[in-house]
């Protein structure tokens, strides 16, 4: 692990994404977004993203000049197609659109079809909740996990992301709908460690914290079990309806990789045109103060507000520098050289 | 257990209500959604909640003469004032209005403020998917469960709800933010049982599935545990925002009772302004059948889709007759004597 100044890291991020042949607006807006997830602490849709992300590019699974294209409105409800372009710019411009509307109906609703993968979630939650927005928003994923009562993979971990403002640091949700990532059991693994909590079932349908095991069946445990199972379901119905896109189904009948051709949702809303920006403020700093009022539990620290982490782990990484590992630092940097690292 | 109709449930629940002072349509709507939350299983939010209903409104908490009243309109969006009526009528109109609204500009938000507790939230989802329309709504509610490293309630359970048409029934999630309910620790309790999996905590930090053990810690676990936790919070706060309404921490300083005064959001969209009704239908067929491919794990049963168990019950209790407690029975019953079950 090596510290590395976030401008430094930008300029790394961006230097491989116009290696990789984006336009060089679309490369800085790209790059920001991955240097900000590593520096909140989200690596593995950061950093660790960057290579794979480039590797698509090559192989025509994302088009790095593509634009996205209105193909319906109505009111305050748009649907938009991705074209296949890189899933953090199509998702910004969700965002950014969907924020316009709700300027002027007070809600928005923005349906993406045909997009890639919007790396993490919250993004768009702190892009939107920064200015004063609030935002609901989902991706659909290929299918990597069982639904609740079946051992084959149908439905995705299909991330949910709910912001809401606040003066001194907004409150935002990001969440798969596995209790687990992959990437987290394989880190536990590496690390010979179990998960704190079961994270999936055995072979034999046994709740297991061992993650070479939940490898093994490939049975992933939905967050809340069969809560997060039918959330799931949900979301995936529902971002597909709403965009006119393709389902989780849909996205492994493509079978072109992780979240290709995937399917968003984002709603946007004013609370300005509800109680104003500072009611809205003071409500949200209500219920962080309520819940920061609960007695610590055994572990002694006090209870956190979504988003609360974030904040704390970005102003360090300004501070300090960003924690990078050595050898992901390394790929990147060498796609950056002419003819490295493909 | 005893088997009741429909419409002989139906009329003792109305006859109830009327009792209690409320106009003939308001005892009609609120006592048709009464019964059929009980014909579709949910008891604990059906017959079981009429008693209590009427010794809230004997006791002020729910006004049953009074009416919603618009006092925000922006666009799509609306906030309306409870008055402290009736939850079930104040969130059917909601769901009403949210429908013409989402008519109009597509999608359509509609904030309810100083209301009461909505019963079953997947009445509203059912109501407004099997008229066409995807809903997303939720409430929030005084605190009963600790938040995620905390041991003290400072957070809501916040019924959750969302709901998209299909042809041979709508896909309904309605799940509360904790693993297990109050009611379901009370229920397995007084069977001598324990819950299939974890529901709370010990007063010494370790997981139980003991309802006893939870019931005196009242550590209850939110569902995906540092998950439901965080969506708790971002729906208390998007709740009260989006409503300029009370947050859990303003329900209990009023200390009332359960949920009186809460806040809740009712999203409505159109899906026939997005790829018509028959392609919205062909996803959710399409997810659903997705979903049900699974090979059953060890318990044998095909996954199903979330509402797939509520209309099958639906189906029964219609065919057969309603399962109702004997004395649950007789209480309600009584209500309708006057002068009697005071």
């Amino acid at each position: 692990m090596g510290l590395v100044s976030f401008s430094e890291l930008n300029a790394a991020i961006r230097h491989a994404f116009l290696g990789a042949g984006m336009p060089p607006d679309a490369a800085d807006a790209c790059a920001r977004v991955h240097a900000e997830s590593t520096a909140d602490g989200v690596v593995s849709h950061g950093i660790n993203r960057v290579v794979s992300f480039v590797e698509y590019i090559r192989a025509g699974h994302i088009h790095p000049r593509a634009a996205p294209r209105l193909v319906r409105q109505f009111g305050a409800l748009e649907v938009w197609d991705g074209a296949r372009g890189p899933g953090v710019l199509n998702a910004l411009a969700a965002t950014e659109r969907g924020m316009e509307l709700a300027a002027e109906h007070g809600v928005a609703l923005i349906g993406l079809r045909n997009t890639n993968h919007w790396m993490r979630g919250g993004t768009y939650g702190w892009h939107a909740a920064s200015q004063g927005f609030v935002l609901i928003a989902w991706t659909n994923t290929d299918s990597n996990m069982p639904p609740w009562g079946g051992v084959d993979a149908r439905i995705g971990n299909n991330p949910f992301v709910m912001a809401a403002p606040r003066e001194s640091g907004p409150v935002v949700l990001d969440m798969a709908m596995s209790q687990y990532s992959w990437g987290k059991l394989e880190v536990t693994r590496q690390k010979n460690e179990v998960l704190p909590f079961p994270g999936g079932f055995d072979t034999s349908g046994n709740l297991t914290g061992d993650p070479a095991v939940i490898e093994e069946s490939k049975r992933l445990l939905p967050m809340g079990m069969w809560k997060g199972s039918g959330f799931s379901v949900l979301l995936d119905v529902l971002a597909a309806v709403l965009s006119d896109g393709l389902p989780t189904n849909g996205i492994d009948g493509l079978e072109a990789g992780n979240c290709v051709g995937c399917s968003q949702v984002f709603i946007l809303v004013d609370p300005r045109k509800v109680g104003g920006a500072d009611a809205a403020h003071r409500i949200a700093d209500g219920v962080v103060d309520y819940v920061r009022s609960s007695t610590p539990d055994e572990q002694g620290r006090p209870p956190e507000y979504p988003g609360e982490g974030t904040l704390r782990r970005r102003e360090r990484s300004l501070r300090e520098g960003v924690q990078i590992d050595d050898a992901v630092w390394a790929a990147v940097r060498a796609l950056g050289v002419p003819g490295g690292a493909r």
